[in-house]
């Protein structure tokens, strides 16, 4: 009788992935053949530390595995060496040392979650599996030899070709004159940073360091038209050492994109002004998470930036002018990578940096990332990402076919041509409820955490004042006083009932609404009103035209990108029919949407590659192009909109009939508005 | 019956690559796909002219082929049009138009003849075939789309890609922000110019112009460590444009290469003061190649360079330090490519530097280049390719294998450390004759066109002066005194010959020869003589050593590289011993042999290629290790040589026998000197 004796089995978690191996394979070795991402600095010398695994113990039926401390080899005299030294955490061993002596899960750990900071806790908290473009290479390069003169940088390369399999390496530029002292600082030892996806070239070494050099970090940044976002990001271990963001200096060339389009147009040094100060606050903001996070800028070796087209185009030094008109040509739209010395990025001589692909002339490298970050295109839900600023950029699709295109909704959600509008600041209102009957308000104030008709409000508000309202609340006051019938679905406010209640005042030949008495006066005009219905039909409007493209008539989950998307409430945003009707709980806020996916690129460049392929894929609408959008426009100023239903919603939320519906029920003195109004009257009477 | 209808046979000279294509099919496409090099900017659109071609006509019948113009087509109107409006030489066709109508022997112009300014005419005038890094193409590129709203860029790479076929093209970062006004500039047509040699890397767009650009150059340089060369040449047709040479600007340093490595070890500054030293003298020699040719030195978009190893370190911006003392590590031996910008070379934004490899630490580039040009590795023969300066770098070898050394000569052959020595200028005597009889010299002089000995010589060399002995003469001088008895084979001047001739007179304890009196009085002294018996024994011993690496006796071909070469003659070198044994008609001066070298890798990056192999396959032997090296030189310092026969030299030369031979023939009164010395005062009696 044969007894087959098979290999012991090593299953590598979160992977999944497993394969047998003979009795003394390095753990490291092991993942390595399988592909699993381990990762290595001084090539299985067992001092960087960087390999550290965790054995699971237990019997994992599922995977028919029995995996015991017993299947690992005991430590040995090096890796108790790193341990006495260095310390090594309870439970961790260095795969490069211990070695398979029976079955074994093995746990490698993870360090980059997208976490609260990054995502809002409603989502899923995700794991980014790593493989960064950047690897530390240790090794230890054979001394001159007279008899074989080969020069120090070609023993180099040889002993990282016979130590790490490196072949036809290059070696950046910058390099070859430092080669000799670096080699000779450490005897002959030193650290290679190689950097793997440097755009169909081979592997560069891009940085040397003499003896071992354990850290290597980089960037991922979101630069926006009003805030830069960043996080460092240790490469080697995947951890966010910092993040911090930073208003975008270009501010004072003009509030929005466009402004700064026309400010390059109106002045000859405008565009290098601008590019000048944008790499200035990017390269500050460098300094703010280095020191914060105890780094040196030199040690940043990667970076990945996200932008929207004109951003990019001046962050790259390129004339943004042609994106400020038809047809909206983009100097390039595929990803950039380059050296971030050459575009003035002050952070190791050797980083490079890596720019997402755009999509198209007002859909940018943001909206690739967010694309990247929250990918429709990876699941079967028919998805709507959305990202508003000036322009809303929109996405739309599911594993089979995604389309994008953007809509001029203008800067009214951003506060913008509001009477009372104003930046999300302490003092700025960012909550509005209004009574249905009594047609009262409450609301409440940043920095204060109290409502407005809490005990001790004013003197709570002392501090920061009430100074105007912010984006979420516009939101809020206008779907507030739709549902309290004080505008008609038209928008139109309700002059009828000034003569009810002193909160509808004229104001010129329109009423305005009275928010609050004061210093200043908060009001929301008529003008206001027609200002955000303009905004949302365009982004209604823009998202109706990539549904009708899908063939769709409704979607199955809603992402709302962005800071605006972070702060407004899904169901007044539906109310005033900014996005379709969904499912309320299918409609999330994912926060910087677009700064994660600049961080998932950088710390596995599988994703550049992913989000390049994507990209090309998209099918780009351009809503000017397109015939159907001016009337899907004139139909999405109603509220919700002129002829979409919104039944989820309406599960969830009281919404006004519509005229239409109640003129086609014949309905003349006894509407439900009427009725409402004098339920009104009645509970006025009785408070 | 069968009749087998063969398409038409195309043979295209001179490289003899032949095929059948079908009727019509254009020339510069049948040239293609057999991988014949014919230069075409414009893609078959008939403007570019680069493609033309010549028809032979004829009864090839070597090649089975009957040639005849009436096997090509007649030209169409577009060439017509060509030729109406830039002109077309009798006999020239534009390949992209004229089509295969029969068989055909079709001439490809070739404009690279290394000819007499590289090379003497005494070698065979050779043709470089060209492939060179650069290939310029033009392409109409399609407008921008608001449907498909790719970037310029990325609509650029789609046409090279679609037209050229290019695949994964990279394009150089600071073109980025240029792309939108090129493209702009000629409505959508632009030339790309191409590098296809980027080290492990794709193809790159360097460069770009707006509409057809129908010219790109290229510069090979030889910098020596007295003297840098240049070329300039045409990469589209291959043609050497211009030629200029200017002294290195860091002899103000150091005169030769050590006294250059003392001076930075010394100074803190000295590196980056030589540094900035051979730039500026590379950009001024740049700017007079250009002046001469009629270029614009931003048409310049490839260079290749050559140098020995301390040159090429102090080109790279590298400390040579090393390269002074034991074990004379290069920082880097490989071939070396890079950006021309970021070492400062001031020609296009986009061009490349190519350095060819280093074999040694004494043996640099250009003796890699040299040995490109001559290729030992390429014959049967056993080839000597010495270049001399203060180093000697010497290579032996054929087909099977190739050994190269480096050896001290000392700058004695450069006429330092020569009491009447001096750098070969006019004034300087350059060929010199004794009278075996009566020891009366004649000589002549640069820039002087009679001998000495002929009337009107003081008369004509009033302009000049006579001023001192140059390189050359000093080989001749010492042969003829050795020649005629005033020296023994040891070197030592024969002070009994005082009393016969007054040309020798004690100088102190040794005796010296006088060559002319006047103003400077020009003499040999005993120590000069030393001088050349120590630079050729190292020189003789360097070459013996890598005969005995090579297990031969003898050599069967020598070349004679570099400005000394040029001008001595093979004949007195043999007599002194600095080169073995061979026959004279196989020793040949080959010029600036480095430089044709350079100029070869330039215009054919397969060469780049072929000498980088080369070189890795090369024996390198460090003669300081050498335990032979010492006793090899100790008997050369004897004249020809202590144990080796000149046997091929003695047939042309009479040698004067050797003190052993005549001791061991038993020879005292009667030997042939004492013999011959009766002779020579028998004919003074006479004359």
């Amino acid at each position: 009788m044969n007894v087959e004796v098979r290999d012991p089995l090593v299953l590598f978690m979160p992977s999944g992935k497993r394969g047998r191996f003979p009795i003394g394979t390095p753990i490291l070795d092991a993942a390595r053949q399988l592909g699993v991402y381990v990762e290595s600095v001084c090539g299985g010398r067992a001092t960087c530390g960087r390999c550290q695994i965790e054995v699971q113990e237990g019997n994992f039926a599922k995977h028919k595995i029995v995996s015991s401390l017993d299947h690992i080899s005991p430590k040995g005299p090096k890796e108790e060496r790193y341990e006495r030294v260095r310390g090594l955490a309870d439970g961790r061993r260095l795969s490069c040392s211990a070695t398979v002596q029976g079955d074994l899960v093995v746990d490698v750990p993870q360090d980059t979650v997208i976490n609260a900071q990054t995502i809002r806790k409603a989502a899923t908290d995700r794991v980014i599996e790593r493989n960064p473009a950047i690897q530390m290479c240790y090794v230890e390069v054979d001394e001159p030899d007279m008899h074989k003169p080969l020069g120090d940088l070609d023993r180099l390369k040889a002993v990282l070709a016979k130590d790490w399999g490196w072949k036809d390496l290059r070696v950046a530029q910058h390099i070859i004159p430092e080669v000799q002292k670096i080699l000779r600082k450490e005897n002959w030892a030193v650290t290679a940073a190689i950097h793997k996806d440097m755009e169909f070239s081979r592997p560069t070494v891009v940085a040397l360091y003499p003896g071992l050099k354990n850290e290597a970090y980089g960037v991922a940044c979101d630069i926006g038209s009003t805030t830069i976002a960043m996080h460092l990001v240790s490469l080697l271990s995947g951890r966010i050492v910092a993040s911090a963001g930073a208003p975008n200096p270009q501010i004072r060339f003009g509030e929005d994109v466009m402004s700064r389009v026309s400010y390059v147009m109106m002045n000859p040094d405008g565009q290098g002004a601008m590019t000048a100060a944008v790499h200035q606050a990017v390269n500050d903001l460098i300094g703010k998470v280095c020191a914060e996070g105890g780094v040196d800028r030199k040690d940043i070796f990667d970076s990945v930036f996200v932008c929207n087209p004109i951003m990019h185009h001046l962050f790259l030094g390129i004339d943004p002018t042609e994106l400020g008109q038809a047809p909206f040509a983009l100097a390039v739209s595929g990803a950039v990578q380059g050296w971030a010395h050459d575009i003035g990025i002050d952070i190791n001589r050797g980083a490079r940096f890596y720019l997402l692909p755009c999509i198209a002339g007002h859909v940018g490298a943001d909206a690739a990332g967010a694309t990247l970050s929250e990918g429709p295109y990876r699941q079967d839900k028919m998805m709507l990402l959305v990202d508003v600023g000036t322009n809303a950029e929109i996405v739309l699709g599911n594993k089979s076919h995604v389309v994008a295109a953007s809509s001029p909704t203008g800067p009214a959600f951003e506060g913008a041509e509001i009477s009372s509008g104003q930046r999300a600041a302490p003092g700025a209102i960012e909550r509005v409820r209004i009574d249905p009957l009594t047609y009262e308000p409450k609301y409440r104030v940043i920095g204060v955490d109290k409502w407005s008709d809490e005990e001790g409000f004013e003197e709570a508000a002392k501090a920061t004042g009430v100074t105007g309202i912010c984006g979420s609340a516009i939101i809020e006051v206008v779907a507030e006083m739709y549902l309290s019938g004080l505008i008609s679905e038209d928008g139109v406010i309700d002059g009828a009932l000034s003569a009810s209640t002193p909160r509808i005042f004229q104001n010129g030949r329109t009423f305005s609404y009275l928010l609050r008495d004061g210093q200043p006066r908060i009001t929301v005009t008529q003008n206001d009103i027609r200002a955000i219905q303009l905004a949302k039909a365009a982004l209604y409007a823009g998202t109706k035209l990539l549904m009708e493209k899908q063939g769709v008539e409704t979607v199955d989950t809603i992402r709302f990108a962005g800071a605006f998307g972070s702060f407004i409430d899904p169901k007044y945003a539906m109310v005033l029919g900014l996005i379709p009707d969904c499912e309320l709980t299918e409609v999330k806020a994912v926060g910087n949407a677009a700064g994660t996916g600049a961080l998932m690129a950088l710390l596995n460049r599988d994703h550049r590659r992913e989000i390049e392929r994507e990209v090309s894929r998209i099918e780009k609408v351009e809503t000017a192009l397109e015939p159907d959008f001016q009337q899907l426009f004139i139909n999405a100023m109603a509220l919700p909109n002129k002829v979409d239903a919104f039944p989820k919603l309406a599960e969830q939320v009281k919404l006004p009939p519509r005229k239409a519906d109640s003129e086609e029920a014949g309905a003349s003195e006894a509407t439900p508005r009427r009725r409402s109004r004098e339920e009104r009257a009645a509970r006025r009477g009785r408070s």
